[in-house]
C-alpha cells in the first residue's frame, strides 16, 4: 500500500491502545513503609478530639464507639488462614485514581491469602441492590492499573436511604459470602458506608470508605488533608487556565472568565490559582464572609480589569468557583424563596400548568404576588441583569432544590462587568477595550488521567483499607497522613466515620450526613492567597505548571493547598 | 513559621517559575542533517509543478520568478564576512513553537557570524511599521525556548496592504539597516511576506514567510505537509476530548457536544479524531461535499444517539468543526443574503437606528422586505431554531463579514438534536436519555506548550530560513518536507510565495492571497476517517493519547493524519 509504510504501521496508528497508555499501565505505585511490610495492624491514634454528636450515636450505636487508628507494621500477625471475600464499590463522579483504590484493595488482599476474591458491584451503589457484579481479575487490575475514569466498574449515585434498599444490601452480602465491602466515594457514598456499617455487622460483612472527590470538601483536618483525585483534576484544569494565560499574554486581546467546577466549596479554585497565578481569583467563602453583593462581586473584577486598561493590558484571567451563587447572601435569599414559591405553586398546579410552562412574565408576576416575597425582594430581584433573573428561575432537581452548577454565571458576571464598565467609560474612568471568552471546565478535569501522586495516593488507600479490615474495623474511613511529604513518610489511619456526621437539612429534613469541608478562611493557603493576589492582579505573573506529566521535573507535582496547609497556623 | 517547612521553600511554592518550565528550557531541539552542518546552501528542487497566476506575475513581476530550492549541505560556503543584521515579525494568533522559531533563526545567524543581530518587532506588523522592536538575545532566547505564547514579542494582525504602510516598512528596514525579514504567520502574513519582499528588494532587504497555524490550513502538498503549531493544539484538544471520553464511559451520563477551533477548515477535528476516536466526528468539507442540509446535519448525529441508546449506552462524544455552516449552502446562502442586507440597510441608516439596535423581530421583516430575499429563503430560515436565526443575524465583523466562530454551533446543534428526538421518543423509536453538556475548544490550544515535535520543527524553521537568507533568496516560504520521518531525514526546503497565491473576494473585492487549504476528501486520511468512524460510533474505542509528554513513550507523539497521508494515494 505504501511507499516506506507498511500495513502493520498503518494498524498501529488507528489501534486505540497508544504508547502513553501501555506505559502507564507499567508504573507501580509506591506504598508508604506501614503498608508495603509483609503485614500490619492498628492501634490507637492519640492527639486528636474527635466528637460524636448525641444523634449520630443514637442512629449509628455501634459504629460511633470507634475510636481513631493508626495502621503499623507488625511482623508477628499471620497471613488469614482462609481466602476472604471482599466487595468493592464506586460511587458519584469519577475521579483520576479510582482504579488505583481497586488495584490496592486486590493486591493487599492477594497479600493476605492468595486466595482471596474481590468483588466488584458495577453501576455504583445499585449494584449491590440489584446483585449486579463481576469478580476482580488480575488481568483487569494490570490493564486500569493508573488509567482514568471509572469504567472497570462504572459509577452511580443511589443513596441506601430506606430499610428495603438497606435489607437488599444486605441480602446480597450474604448470598455473595461476602466479609468485607469497600465504599468509594465523597460525602453521600461515606454517608452509605457508615450505615452499612452498623447495619451490616450482625452478618459479618464489615465496611470501610475510601475518600474520593475531585471538588475536595472531604478534609478532616490532620488525618485526611485532601481526598484523592483532586490533585488531577485541579491539575487537568491548571494546564488550561495556564494556557490560556500563554494566549492572552501574547496576544493581548482577550479577558477570560472560567468557571470552574466543585460544587459548594472554593477548594478547586483556590489550588488552581496557586498553580497559575491568574488575575482575579474569587473564593466562595471568602464572599459569604464579607458579605459582597452580587454587584461587590462585579465591582471586584471591574477594579481589576480598569487597573489593568490603565497599564495598557487588556487581558486577563478570572477564575470563578461554580457554586459562587450560594455564598452571596441576597441571591441565595432569592433562590430559597423562589424555590419555596415553585414547590408550593405546583402541588396545586395541573401539570400542564406546572411553573415553568408559564412565560417568563407570568412567573416573576406569580413570584411578586407570594406571601414571602418582600418589597426589598423585588427591588433585589429588579436590580439584576435579565440573563440571571432567568437563571435564579431555572428548574429545580427531583427534590426542589437550586441546581447552582447550571447557571452560567461566568457568562451572567461577564455581562455585568461589562455593564459596569461602560458606565466607568461613560465617567471617563475606564479606557481600555473589554473583549471577553467564557469558559466551564468539569468534565475533563473528572475523566483526566491520574497524576503519580493519586497514582500512589489511591493505591495506599486500598491498601489501608484491606489493612482495616484485617484488623476487624467496620465503620472507617481510610486515610492517609503527612500527604505533603514523601511517600516514605506517609502514614495511613482509619477515621470513624460516625465522627465525621453532622445534621444537614436535605429535601426539607435534617439528615445525618459526612460534613463537608468549605476553604477554611483561617487556614494557612487561604491567608497566603489573600496576599498574593494582589501582586497576580496587577502584575503577569503567569505560572506554567505543564500539562500533566509522568517523567521529569513535572512528575513530582503536589497540591501546592496541601503543602501550604502543613505550615503551622 | 513551619514545623519542617522552611521559608525558601515557601518561597519556592509561590515563585512563578516551575520545575517544568525550568527543565523545558533545557531540551535542546534537534537539527536535520542540512542545517545542523556547518554551512549549506541551495540549489534547485526538480519534480514539482508550482504554476504561478498570471495575475500574480503582474503583481510580483521579481519574486515571481522564484524557483523551488533545497537546502543542502555545503561544506565550501565561506561564513559571512560580515555580521547580519535580520528582523523578525510574530503575526496572527499565537501557535506552539513560535518561540522556537526565534531560537532557531538566532542561532543560525550566530553561527554565519557570531556578531550578527537579531531585530525582534514588538506587537505584530505594526511594531515594523510604528518602529517598535527590540534586539533579541541569548538570555531571552533561552528563556523562552521551548515555551509556549508569543509574548516574546507578542504579536498582532495588521496587514501591510497600502503603499503607505510599505513605505514605512521600508524606512524601517532602512533605518535599522536590516538585510533580511523574517515573517512568522498564516496565510495572511504570509502575504504580507510576498509583498514585503517584492517591495524591499531595491533596498536590500530579503524576506522569507515561516508557516504557523494552529487550524492546519497552510498546506503545499508533497512540500509543507503542515504548519508549525498544528500538533501542539490538536493534542492539547485531544487531552480534553479524551478526557470526555473516560468520563462518559465511567459515568454513562452525557452527550458532550465539542466545538473546536480551525476556521473553516476541519483539519483539527480530523486530527483529534484519531487521536481520541469519537463518536461522531463531522468534516465541513464532505458536508459540503455531500450537500447536506442542518437538517441532514441533525440526522446524522441523532441516528448515532438512537443506535447507542438501542445498545444502553446514553452517552458519547461529538467533535464539531467551528466552519461547520460556512459548509452548508442553504445556511450559508442565507448568511450572504443577509450580510448583504444588513451592509445595504446599514449605509443608509442613522447610526441609532442601525440594523443591530432594532428588535429581533423588525430585523426579520426587514429582511422578509429585501429584494433578494426569496419565498425559499423564508421557509429555510423559519424552519431554523430561534437560537440559530439569531446566530444567522449577529453584528458582521467591521468588512461586513460574518463571524462563524462567534455562532455557538455546539449549542444549537445539540438543541436540534434534542428536538429531533423528542419527535422520534413520540414515535416509539427513541427510548434513551438525552443529557448534554456543550464546550468550545480554542484559545487553551493555542496556548499551550509546544511538543517535542514541534519544538523540533519550529526551530529548524528558524535555521532554514536563515540558509535561504545566506543564499540570498527572498520571497520564499521555509518548509521542511518529509515531517511524517525522524528528524534525521527532514529535508528543508524554500518554497515560492507567489506560486502558493490565487485571486480571493476580501471585503467584497479580488485579493491576491495565500490560498488556504481545506481538508482534501482524496486524502488517505480522510479515505480512512471514513472507514473508521463507523465503528467509533458504535462502539467505545476510545483512545487516549494522554496529555502533552516530554519524556517517555508519548513524547514521540506525531500528527496521525501527517503519517496517514504519507502512505500512497
Amino acid at each position: 500500500m505504501a511507499n516506506d509504510r507498511s500495513p502493520a504501521q498503518l494498524h498501529e496508528l488507528l489501534r486505540t491502545e497508544t504508547p502513553f497508555t501501555a506505559e502507564r499501565c507499567s508504573y507501580q505505585p509506591r506504598l508508604c513503609p506501614a503498608l508495603a511490610v509483609e503485614s500490619s495492624s492498628t492501634r490507637p491514634l492519640p492527639g486528636f478530639d474527635l466528637e460524636v454528636l448525641k444523634v449520630a450515636k443514637e442512629h449509628l450505636p455501634f459504629v460511633s464507639q470507634n475510636t481513631l487508628l493508626q495502621i503499623v507494621p507488625d511482623g508477628d500477625r499471620p497471613q488469614d488462614l482462609h481466602p476472604r471475600r471482599v466487595g468493592i464499590v464506586l460511587s458519584g463522579g469519577p475521579a483520576p485514581g479510582g482504579h488505583n483504590v481497586i488495584a490496592g484493595v486486590f493486591e493487599a488482599l492477594r497479600k493476605l491469602h492468595p486466595d482471596s476474591k474481590l468483588i466488584g458491584f458495577l453501576g455504583g451503589p445499585s449494584g449491590i441492590m440489584m446483585k449486579r457484579y463481576t469478580e476482580v481479575t488480575l488481568p483487569m487490575v494490570k490493564e486500569h492499573l493508573n488509567s482514568s475514569g471509572f469504567h472497570m466498574l462504572g459509577t452511580g449515585r443511589e443513596k441506601i436511604d430506606t430499610p428495603e434498599k438497606m435489607a437488599s444490601c444486605r441480602e446480597t452480602c450474604q448470598v455473595l459470602s461476602l466479609s468485607g465491602l469497600v465504599v468509594v466515594g465523597g460525602d453521600d457514598s461515606n454517608t452509605n458506608a457508615a450505615f452499612l456499617a452498623e447495619n451490616l455487622r450482625h452478618v459479618g460483612v464489615q465496611v470501610i470508605g475510601i475518600p474520593k472527590t475531585i471538588d475536595g470538601d472531604l478534609q478532616v483536618p490532620g488525618l485526611l488533608p485532601i481526598p484523592f483525585g483532586f490533585h488531577s483534576a485541579c491539575l487537568a484544569y491548571a494546564t488550561e487556565i495556564a494556557n490560556l494565560n500563554a494566549d492572552c499574554k501574547s496576544d493581548l486581546k482577550y479577558w477570560h472568565f472560567n468557571r470552574l467546577m466543585g460544587r459548594s466549596a472554593s477548594h478547586i479554585v483556590m489550588e488552581v490559582s496557586f498553580q497559575t497565578h491568574p488575575n482575579v481569583v474569587l473564593i466562595g467563602e471568602e464572599i459569604e464572609e464579607k458579605e459582597f453583593t452580587i454587584h461587590n462581586v462585579v465591582r471586584l473584577i471591574a477594579d481589576v480589569v480598569v487597573e489593568r486598561a490603565r497599564q495598557g493590558k487588556n487581558y486577563g484571567t478570572i477564575l470563578i468557583p461554580e457554586g459562587i451563587l450560594e455564598f452571596i447572601h441576597e441571591i441565595n435569599a432569592l433562590i430559597i424563596k423562589i424555590s419555596y414559591i415553585i414547590a408550593a405553586y405546583n402541588r396545586e398546579a395541573a401539570p400542564e400548568e406546572s411553573f415553568h410552562k408559564l412565560s417568563f412574565e407570568d412567573q416573576v408576576q406569580l413570584i411578586d404576588n407570594s406571601d414571602i416575597w418582600r418589597d426589598y425582594d423585588s427591588r433585589v430581584f429588579l436590580g439584576l441583569p435579565a440573563i440571571l433573573q432567568r437563571g435564579l428561575l431555572l428548574p429545580r432537581d427531583s427534590h426542589g432544590n437550586f441546581q447552582y452548577a447550571q447557571v452560567n454565571t461566568d457568562r451572567i458576571l461577564l455581562e455585568m462587568v461589562a455593564t459596569y464598565l461602560r458606565k466607568q467609560r461613560a465617567k471617563g474612568i475606564y479606557k481600555g477595550v473589554f473583549r471577553t471568552q467564557n469558559h466551564y471546565f468539569g468534565y475533563e478535569g473528572r475523566g483526566t488521567f491520574p497524576t503519580r501522586f493519586d497514582c500512589d495516593y489511591a493505591y495506599n488507600l486500598g491498601f489501608a483499607a484491606v489493612s482495616l479490615l484485617a484488623s476487624g474495623a467496620t465503620g472507617y474511613m481510610a486515610a492517609i497522613r503527612n500527604l505533603h511529604q514523601p511517600v516514605s513518610a506517609w502514614q495511613p489511619v482509619g477515621i470513624p466515620l460516625a465522627a465525621l456526621m453532622h445534621l444537614e437539612e436535605r429535601q426539607g429534613r435534617l439528615q445525618l450526613v459526612i460534613q463537608k469541608q468549605r476553604v477554611d478562611l483561617d487556614s494557612p493557603a487561604f491567608k497566603i492567597l489573600a496576599q498574593e493576589r494582589a501582586r497576580w492582579a496587577a502584575g503577569d505573573c503567569y505560572r506554567f505548571p505543564g500539562p500533566i506529566q509522568f517523567h521529569g521535573a513535572g512528575a513530582d507535582n503536589k497540591p501546592i493547598t496541601l503543602q501550604l496547609n502543613s505550615y503551622e497556623r
